[in-house]
């Protein structure tokens, strides 16, 4: 059976790190919002009964549902054989993506700092006030520590010599940030030439070439995480 | 050998979903910046090399060095025999603590919506509107989620006959919120019967109970997380 995923069926979001790995690795998966609506995403979580995830992206395998982004792609990543074998290793990429998880729950703060359920129009002083110390502090502070992280291995991996979810994750991250800060990442992008280069082997994935080819793979827009609001993007 | 635990030693912070577990259980472990104080909290870190995490609390096992609050207690929680035994309910505990980590972090930003790195002085307007948002949607939102969760057991405890970390770490939470919005939570919290049973039933652990009377407890401060500002709370 194929695995369903549940998430919001308009954007990116957070949803596009659980989509990658499994297009990068041939999975069969239903995007259910997409092909059923989202009142039937609204719908299925209700069902979910105790264990129900607090919000989507979330995976019912088949006997189980997984939500929260890191847990799904941990669980993937075993269930498919995707992870490093070495503990340390495995232990350290489940580390490195929750904290892809911390830098995307700040990416989501620059726009929306006052409140998620408010529009971007609302707190828009506060997201350039924001905006600016993210660009200035905390862009180098992660990317700096990713960067990093490309040069532990020798190989064109995060970890030994194929690519796992971290990979995935931290290619949507360098893409995202092209999207929501092309100034900002124009001018600081040479110093991050491992991930750059990570960046690249993903998309040359032969199924990350056809994901992006396709319709399946939504465009960046203002309604996610990663939102181009030029009054916010300054090298 | 003791585990070692190395986090700010002058607050509570995100550590304390770490001290409390191995508290709970009686495992031995150091809180090195407590005794070595924080320069060589910040020197240990740059001793870690490539897998160096990205900020403190971290576990170092002897073996391996674990960070991120979910992922050091998933692994203290198979380490040390805490963990559900059924692989259902051990996946929905992690996904409940990254739920928590979540929280966790929208509490910060109440009071540093702008700059992580900035003072609270600097951006108490902002904090003001966010603490609005905050006490009428989001602690409502979280708070029914996990009081939810306290009634798919039948017992004392999330899961099972016997705490594990996510019982800890809830308890934290009511905590917390209680520190930081008292006048809030006084008004709520008879909508949390559950989840202020499981808090009484965490307090009354006898690891936690020696735990709250030693001076390794840190008193909650305005340094930390949970920050009481009186101007933030209303009921």
């Amino acid at each position: 059976m194929a695995y369903q995923l549940w998430y919001w069926p308009s954007i990116q979001g957070r949803g596009e790190f659980v989509r990658l790995p499994l297009e990068a690795a041939g999975i069969d998966y239903e995007d259910c919002a997409r092909t059923r609506g989202v009142d039937a995403l609204i719908a299925d979580m209700d069902t979910r009964g105790p264990y129900a995830p607090f919000a989507p992206p979330y995976l019912d395998t088949g006997t189980m549902t997984i939500a929260q982004v890191a847990h799904i792609l941990t669980w993937l990543a075993d269930a498919h054989d995707l992870a490093p074998t070495d503990e340390a290793t495995l232990f350290w990429t489940i580390q490195l993506q929750l904290t892809v998880t911390d830098m995307v729950a700040e990416v989501h703060n620059v726009h929306h700092p006052i409140a998620g359920g408010k529009y971007y129009d609302e707190q828009k002083d506060a997201a350039a006030a924001n905006a600016e110390q993210f660009r200035a502090e905390r862009m180098p502070k992660f990317l700096d520590y990713f960067e990093k992280a490309t040069q532990a291995n020798r190989g064109d991996w995060i970890a030994g010599d194929r690519w796992s979810p971290i990979d995935t994750s931290l290619f949507q991250l360098v893409a995202g940030l092209r999207y929501m800060f092309p100034k900002r990442m124009e001018a600081i992008e040479d110093d991050y030439p491992g991930l750059i280069a990570l960046h690249d082997h993903v998309a040359a994935l032969p199924g990350i070439v056809a994901y992006l080819a396709s319709d399946r793979r939504i465009a960046f827009n203002e309604d996610g995480i990663f939102r181009h609001y030029p009054e916010l993007d300054f090298a």
